[in-house]
């Protein structure tokens, strides 16, 4: 995908509890394909239509263009509040983008083509992913209207206790402690094609056990769908499908980039001037 | 609206805290021209297109039938679980409706001509809706897809510390202790025209303090929109804006149902032969 500023954005409060130490797990992280070193941007990302977007489905093909200008309008509407919600934490903060009809609209449109070019699918209510998994609860902001936009349906992952009838459960574990979520087990038909998407990737503990829970029903998991992503906490390193991010990533903390700036530069000034190449588009790592 | 077989749901668990009272707050339910008793089902509502619709938009001239059949879809999807999370609650279950792309689909399209008939404006994108406001987290699985089809944004209101920068606060009874609501200060602007949404009004104390941020706000609260209600709980009367409701009401807790019914009958197999009227619609009544 095109190359673009990225946003120094890190790090959500809520409810996933996975994205509470953020700031005290500052690791380097190994460039690779879809992650070149912010020094070094990735050359075919250059332009917003370049030779790499080969073996897409043919309902995709004014798709790179129209999502590069839907990733500006995105990244256009985020705010940042530094130190929230505690010290160290640049929170990046997707409300303004539901607030307004127009960014609401394009973030959906965006999805939907990210998810037709990730998953080598059609645009739209063809596609063939049956089940969008959301995570509670900023996974729910957007995971039911893709899913009625890919002509799929919406299941829930939530906190263990607040779904009746039977439940498979998985584990996953917090700062402090271990937390549960759980999923209907009749949500997911076996061979059923999932994806599974939320707001934030930090690291990756919740969306692990979501995949996990998706396996466990015996669904087709396809991957993982995020607004954003925390790279250096290596969340995708945990799992075991692919991983497709729709706005850009971000490479360290907010204390990690705090010592690296000059005084008085913020590290939104500073990442003007700093393109990296987006996370998403096919060429996103698979684990295994 | 028609007159349709009520679900004799009641109460879901979860982020709604006001909701765990249910199964002690049973109490006699006044009738009224929108809540008719159970057995002496208002007359008007014997057919589908009667001459109570006058004075909607003139987009809607084909909604009430519509309505109908896609509300007889959504309560054949709903799920009854007893006495979860608890004892003495009948939980209705509404993610089987997201599960299916078919009844989601209808879930939304209901959703929008309800809006039309309740607030007397046009279906769809030209709606004269600016907000939708909805409530964590179960607000949250329809209320961004309708403020899209609405041509409206959407606002979450949260649990306090969950939405960065500056925020309205109001605090709500729970059973035990309070708690507090937020909502983003510039999320809503002066005027602009708002419904509130959420899946259930059971006591009324969190709809309340939600309609209570948007009026902080200066936004021109048009009103509450629910998927279902526990009428025995009366907490519409909490609420100083119209109050609609899509599916079936309530009348009483299921203790009270089972002290009244025959032994080895269940809710709902009575629910079979005891028809209701529908409390959504244009008659819906206004609170003080």
């Amino acid at each position: 995908m095109s190359a673009a500023p990225v946003s120094h954005a890190q790090h959500p409060p809520h409810g996933h509890p996975d994205n509470t130490s953020a700031s005290t797990q500052a690791v380097d992280k190994p460039s690779t394909a879809s992650h070149p070193p912010a020094e070094k941007p990735d050359p075919t990302t250059s332009t917003a239509s370049n030779g790499a977007q080969g073996g897409l489905a043919a309902a995709y093909a004014s798709g790179p263009a129209e999502l590069s200008r839907l990733k500006v309008n995105l990244r256009g509407a985020l705010r940042q509040f530094p130190d929230f919600p505690s010290p160290g934490i640049l929170f990046e903060d997707i409300m303004p983008i539901f607030a307004n009809h127009k960014t609401f609209t394009d973030l959906v449109r965006a999805l939907e083509l990210q998810v037709a070019a990730a998953f080598d699918t059609t645009v739209g209510e063809k596609s063939d992913i049956d089940v969008v998994v959301g995570l509670e609860s900023r996974g729910f902001l957007f995971g039911p209207t893709l899913a009625l936009r890919l002509g799929a349906g919406f299941v829930p992952v939530r906190k263990q206790g607040k779904l009746p009838g039977k439940c498979v459960t998985e584990g996953y574990q917090k700062e402090y402690g271990t937390d549960h979520f759980q999923v209907q087990e009749d949500a997911i038909k076996p061979g059923q094609k999932v994806i599974i998407v939320d707001d934030i990737i930090a690291t990756g503990g919740s969306a692990a056990a979501a995949g996990s829970l998706v396996r466990k029903l015996a669904g087709d998991l396809k991957g993982f769908l995020f607004m954003m992503e925390l790279d250096f906490l290596q969340g995708r390193a945990k799992l075991d499908a692919p991983v497709h991010t729709l706005l850009s990533s971000q490479e360290e903390s907010l204390e990690a980039s705090k010592e690296k700036l000059p005084l008085g530069q913020t590290k939104e000034s500073a990442s003007d001037v700093k393109p990296v190449a987006d996370a998403g588009g096919a060429q996103a790592e698979q684990k295994p």
